[in-house]
This record gives structure tokens, C-alpha cells and sequence, in this order.
């Protein structure tokens, strides 16, 4: 095996622009690495950015879907597309936002044993419903997330969490991304 | 049955940025139409420029694969989830762009009847591989896009627009996003 | 590509019987063309008139579901099956039926996003079963049609008509029947 | 349980048309018996007669299939649609037209595990194709069938029956059809 | 064909031990023949022994199932897998310990249309749950069992009974187990 | 949450026999745990020692399989049938066994992305057709394990923890059997 962050021969811009230099430095700092995935397109800096402007728009800006759930959503996704990067890249976050090792594993290998609340046992029956059989999403599919509290905005972001998760699990299967090791350690 | 693009209550920025504006403005000169998937999106700045950005650059920027076979992808994976608004779209875009209305209508039902050449059936392949079971795709699975021809860069480009469309599939089904009727009777 | 009408190698008779010319006139002089389904099954008179003599009765006789409604039906079987040549010639006539040329191709596409009344979503909900899990058709099932006031020979109708479709779609299927290219542009 | 051959109240024509009484009368002298799928669709004169001649000429006219692989094609594809009549009625004709009951069980449970020639696995395997995945043929399964001897006119066949069971299947599912219990005994 | 029991060399122990072969004359008293699944095992003693107290203890200790409804459970789960060998055997269970051939028959074929009581019924829908998608069993489904009269204990058996014949489905499929013919013939 | 093993309520023996106080009394002192799928089988003793009989002689008794080996295709299974009990558990020791934590995360997650010889790989897609398709299985698939060297005891015992965990798998999510947390911060 090499250094390569997935199975393509496609190598990192060099230098890298000053931005991204500086979004890696910062990875680097905050993480003690520069996850993979962001290696993985870096190569064309319109790709990398494209996929951290969505991804972080996602995952960080604020929403009625707290951090903590929008990562068991990804990881919930990524068990169900069986995704070796995302499982383990996100299940190590589960991990760290709850501060409950076991709740990591068991979103990441089957999230229906999970002790959670009624409301985020819908929002991941809609996001597993969303990755195993999308065309058959009713109307009432939607009113039992409302039922449950969800707003329309908090419908648009489950929809487009467990949806952004349905792209990259299988980009990332379909090239052989591979997480970086310090994940498998962390907040266990 | 109202004019919302979405099944989803989330109107509109009021008013819209200037940049969004002029955005909307050059679709509805170009197309005769805004797109219900901006439309969508447009209640929030963030997330449509987010959207656009990855959308316009997998689908529009230089590639190995032409814009025709990028819808095509886009097309095949639709039909594999049964996203009537992707269909119907990117149907069109098939259409239109290859002159060929009976093609279309072969992606959008069963791309296997195409009469296509090697090269992109071996992409059609793998972009519906890549929609009905990622975690099997293998190295071999590579090799054989590598041996019609595909650089590693266009591997990346497929792999980028069949995930893309694995997750903007399930949005708009989510969220029962309603394509414009404009689609339908184009480049028959 | 030959004109065959499917991937077989099987001449037509030749002269046609009497009554078979006489048919295939009026084909002509109706629809402007002989549908290949006839034309694949003309090699064997008794093939050819075993096969006419179920359609028509089908998709032609008195019964409870209107002809339109045994069209959306053997659309959205072909949808289940992919079957190209059905949903180009049965989406023609969809889209021919009921003047709306959206409706043919949601139909076609997923016709679960259809405006259709509860009757007719009842219909097409045991038509995809039948298609997709038919040992689990229990008595339940068939209360619920009756409950959207279907007859027991409308039961009948619409099962013999959603079998016969899984019927045709496979043997299209089996023998790449390619659908005549008129159907495609037609009720736009 | 009554003696209705279906779940649906679709009383027999009666008196019988003189033609249907003769058939129903060489039913009971040949077999003891009037099958219930004839008595199902014996409340209409036309749909009877429709599946009869369709039926008598698939299973019974001349083929390059034997009357037996016919026989064994339908209980491979009743068998993956799981279909309780007519895997008891096709069994046991299995078991007797081969002399062989236990070639009847092996069809019915499982054809894999059948002694059979290479060219009889094929049809099975194409007719179990045609079954579960019909849109996935292509011109390699025609020609896998080619390369075991069977002719342009053997496909048609073979395609056929395995066609007809997936409607009749459906059929017997969907109005809940049962056997006559003379069957189970048969040719054991 | 020899008469190896499955298709793997492994000869049956030479001379068997005492207790063993004590067990196989009982065999032979009792059923007139040593069942394949015995001698497929008869190469070590240990893993025989450890079959047979698990199968015993399982399939005829006392238990608030009945022996017949243990062999149902046996034959559903059979049916799911396709498993030729457990249906054969377990099929003639049935049929002897019910003295009904057409409940075997119904069992072995698509246990949904045999006439079974309520319970019997909710006995074999867990039995198959447990089959095709284990990992979805919840709370509802043990309390579904609970409110048609099943004990604590009743519901242990269930799940211990449906386990065991999926795991000698899959061991019998795996190395092409074969039933003694005997069976064929019994309680017809 | 209680202390119960399972969803079930059904009290341990008390006390327990001196053989299985003295077995419980070793797992204790080697694993500091007595794991509780013994603690769910602890209400009886024939069910408890028929169960260890049969894991032990598996998982432990010699074979031309390592232990680490039928580890992994514990957890191969488990991961295809989602069983959160045994990936827990066994993925334990598969990180334990092997000293590679990232190993067992691969197996847990998906085996395909694991570097594993083509022994072992042939092992586990052997292991995974069981669990998904065992009745399609066929000489071939026996032929391609014997060229990878496996021996015809070998192949024996591969099929037979195949099975076993096919078994497990069910019966403890059927039960909702929960893991000892112990076993989560094992040798990562």
C-alpha cells in the first residue's frame, strides 16, 4: 500500500494554493492530520472546494438538527452503503460529540438498537428510508418527521445530510478512499 | 397542486441577492424557465451557491467525458432510483444534446437497450454499480474502465457525477421536488 | 440494426395468412404502422392469434377500469420491469388517453408521484405488488381494493392485467423487441 | 373454506357454453377433474377461451422443447415466484411426465440441485433470469442458449412459457387460486 | 452420482464408536435409514454429537411450541433459503406429524396460504422476519408474538428453532447435502 | 435499560450448576466477564451446554482454519446481517487475535477493503454467498475454495461457522441479545 488517499493516480496540486495550504494547516492543528478525503480532491481546486463548501454548509452551519445528529445521520447512511471511509471517519465523531463509545458502534452497525429519542429514530428511519428506497417517499413519510417536531427547514437538512452521505459513500467506495488510521483510536 | 417546487414550505428569499438574481435571470433568457431545483434551494444563500458550485463544475467544467455523457450518467442513475424530477431534466438534457430523441428515452428506461459505444456502456456500468451496491466495487471494477480507455481522472469525473446524482435523486424525492413542465415536450 | 422487430432471427410468414393481412392493414391505416409485438410473434399464425385474441380482450372489452386505466397499469408494471418496449408503447398510450403528457411519464418514470385519484393508487399499488412480491398478496389486499370500490371481476380485470404485462414485458425483454420509433414523438 | 377455486365471487357461466361443457367434460374424463384455474376463468367465455388457446399451444404444440422442459421451465419460474398452485398442478406434471418424483421436488425447491443436462440448466437459468431480472438480458444470455443447441425458434419458446408463468403466477396470487387437491398425490 | 451424503470426501469414522453407531441402528429401526445430515457429519465425532444434542434438545424437547409447529418453523425457513435438503426431510415431518400432504405441501411452498391459526400464523411471520431481515426485529414484533399467547419462553424457542434451520439451510446448501430418498414418498 | 441479557424475561438458574458455575467462574477470571450470550442461554442447561458444545467445537477445536480465520468470518457474516451483539464481540477478537485494530474495523464494516490474502478472501466471499444466496451455491464455488487450497474438512469447517453465525445472528437480534460493554475499548 502507498500514501495515496484513494486508488487513482491523481497527484495533489503543488504547491497548493495559499487557502488551501492554509485550510490543511488548520486540519492539520485542530485534527493532527489532513483527512483523506480532502487529500482526495486535491488535485483540481475548484473540486475541493465545491465538496468543503457543501460539506461544511452541512455538517457545521447551524440548523435544528444539532452536530451530534447530523453525524449519526452520516453515519447511519454510511452503515446501510456499508462505506469503510465514512464509518470510520464519522463513526469516530459520533464517538467524540457524545462522549459515548458505544453509541458510535452501534449507529454504525445497526443505529435500530440505538437508545435514542422517538424524534431521531425518525429522522434515521427517514435517512435510511431516503438511501434504501428513495422513489417510494410519501407525503406521509414527511408528516411523521412533522409529527415529531421537525420544521421544513429541518426536513430540507435531513434531506440533504443523508443525501450528501448517499454521494460520498459511494465516491468513495467507487475509488477506494481509505481513512487515515487515527481515527480507529479516537474516543474509544 | 401549488406552485412550490417542493413538497416543502421554505419560500424564497425576499428579496433575492443580486447575484442570485442575475443567476435566475440568465436561466430564465437561456432555458425560458428557472429550474425548480434553484428554486429549491433559494431560501438559502449558502446552500444554493453551494449547490450550483458542485453541480456547474461536474456537469459543465473540462472532462474527458463529454457534457452528453455526463448527462447520460446522470440519467442511468436516475432511472436505477426512479427520480421522476432528475429524469425528466436530464432526460431533456440527453435529448437535446445528442439530437437523438429516442436515446433519451432508452436511458431513461433501461440504458442497456442503448445502442452506445464500449467506453460508455463500461461507464454506464459502473455508475449503476456504483448506485445498487458501492461497497462490492472492487479494483478490477477500475481496471476495466481503465481498459476502455478512461484516464484516472476520468474515473474521478464519473465516479463525481454518478454520486452526485445518488444524492440530488434523494433530495428531490425527499422533498418531492416537481420539475418544471417545460421539460417535457423539449427536443421530442 | 436490421428492421428486425427483436433479436431473433424468425421471418415473418410470408404470404401472411389472409386474416392476418387484413389485421396488419388496419394497423397500418389506424396507428400509420404495424406495433412490432405483432410482427415478432408473425412468424406462427397460432402464436400470433393466442396472443392478439388476450390483448384485445384485456385491454379492449367492457370491464370496470377504463382503457385508460389498464394502460397506466401495464405502465407501471413495465416501470417495475423496465421493459423498454412496453413503457414506449404504453406510455404513448397514456399519453394519448388522457391528453396529459406529464401523466404518461410519471407514470412511466414513478407513479407514485402522480395525481391520481385513491382509486387508481390503489390499483397501481397491487399492480407493482403483483409485480415484485406476489406470494405475499394476502386477503387484506384485496379489502382494500374493494374498499376503493373495485368489483371482484374488477379484481379480476386488474390482476389479469398487471399479470399480463409481466408477461409481455419479460418476453420483450427476453428477445430485445425494439419498440417502432413513432410511438416516441406521439401525444407530446 | 368453500369450493370457489378463487378469493373472488366470479360464478361460473350456467349453463356452460356447449364447447366450454365438452373441454370441462374431457377434463374430468382425462384427469378426474376440471383444474380450478379453468373453473376460475369460467365466468367469462372469452377470457377462458383467451388463456386456453394461449396455454394448449405454449405447453402442448409443437416445440424443439420437449412437453417435460416445458413443464420444467414452469415450475423453475413458479417456484421463484413462490406460487402455491402452480407449483402443485405443474409438479406433479413433472413427476409424471418424467417418471421421476423426486426430479419433481428438486425443481420445485431448488433447480439447482437437479441432475440435468447443460442445455436444460441453461433454460432454467435463463428462465430464472427472465424471472427475477428481465431488464438485465443481453445478447450474451441469447447466446449462451445458442451455444447449447437451441435454436431461434427454441428461444421464442422457451421465453414464452417462462413468460406465460410469470403472468399466470401473478394471476393465481393475486385472486388467491387453489389446486385441486388431487394433485398432491400424484406420480408420487 | 455416489453415495456420498454431500459433495465433500469425508469419509464416515471406521469403525464408528460404540454410541454413535447405537444411534445410527436406531436410525434404522425407527426411519428405516440413517439420515444424510448424520452421516455428513459422521467424520468427527464431536461436531456429530454437538449437531445432535443441539437438533434433540431443540426440536423434541418439551417446549410450549408443539413438535408439529416446530417442524413448520423448520419448513418456512426452509422455503425462504431454498434449502432442498431441510425441505425434503422437514417437509415429510410435517406432513406425518400433521397427517395433512397438502399442509406440508402449502408449508414447503409459501406457508402464506395454508390455514393456519393466528398464532401459528405470527409464529411463521417472525420465523421468516428473522430469515430475510433479522437485523430489523424490534420491540413490536416480540410483543405481536406476546399477544397471540406466547411465554417468554415460547418466544426463545421460536428464535432458537428459526436460527438452527438457518444455520443447516446454509450448511446443507454449502456442501450439497442430499436427502435420503425415502422421504419423497412419505405421508403423501 | 436493565441488567437482563435480552428483551426477554427469563431469570438465569439459581443457583447454577456446579459444571456451569465452575464455566462462568473461568470466563470471569480470563475475560473479566461472564459474556452474556451464556447469560441468555443460563435458564436451562440443556440449551446453554448444547450451545457451547457447538461454539466450542468450532471456534476452538483444531482446524485447518486459525482461530483468528473463523474470527473473521464471524464477523463477515455478522456484518451482512447487521447483528450488533456478535460484530461487537467478535470484532473484539478479531482485533485482539490479529493486533490490528484497523482489521477488525475492515472486517466489521466491509471485508472487501481488508488486505487479506486470496485464501481468506476466497474464505469470506464464500462465507457472505452463504449468508446472502446459499441456495445458488454451486460445484464451482467448492472448486474455487479446493484451488485456493482449502481441503475438504477445511471447506467443512468454513461452511460449518458460516452457519453458526447465521444462527447466532438471528437468534440474538431476534432477542435483542446486548453485548458486554467491555468488549467496545478491546485492542483498538
Amino acid at each position: 500500500m502507498t500514501d495515496r488517499p484513494t486508488a487513482l493516480d491523481l497527484p495533489q496540486m503543488d504547491p497548493l494554493p495559499d487557502a488551501t495550504q492554509r485550510y490543511f494547516d488548520i486540519c492539520v492543528e485542530k485534527l493532527g492530520f489532513v483527512p483523506n478525503v480532502l487529500r482526495a480532491y486535491a488535485f483540481d481546486v475548484d473540486k475541493l472546494n465545491a465538496f468543503t463548501a457543501m460539506y461544511n454548509d452541512l455538517m457545521l452551519a447551524p440548523s435544528g438538527l444539532s452536530k451530534l445528529e447530523r453525524e449519526m445521520i452520516a453515519v447511519a447512511v454510511s452503515a446501510e452503503n456499508r462505506c469503510f471511509y465514512c464509518l470510520v471517519a464519522h463513526g469516530a465523531a459520533v464517538r467524540a460529540l457524545s462522549g459515548d463509545p458505544a453509541l458510535g458502534e452501534m449507529i454504525a452497525m445497526n443505529y435500530r438498537v440505538a437508545p435514542l429519542t422517538d424524534r431521531q429514530k425518525a429522522m434515521l428511519d427517514f435517512a435510511v428510508l431516503m438511501t434504501r428506497a428513495s422513489a417510494t417517499i410519501k407525503e406521509a413519510d414527511r408528516a411523521t418527521l412533522r409529527s415529531h417536531g421537525l420544521s421544513e427547514r429541518d426536513i430540507f437538512d435531513l434531506a440533504s445530510v443523508a443525501g450528501f452521505f448517499n454521494m460520498s459513500n459511494r465516491v468513495a467506495s467507487a475509488i477506494a478512499m481509505t481513512p487515515n488510521p487515527e481515527y480507529h483510536g479516537q474516543a474509544r
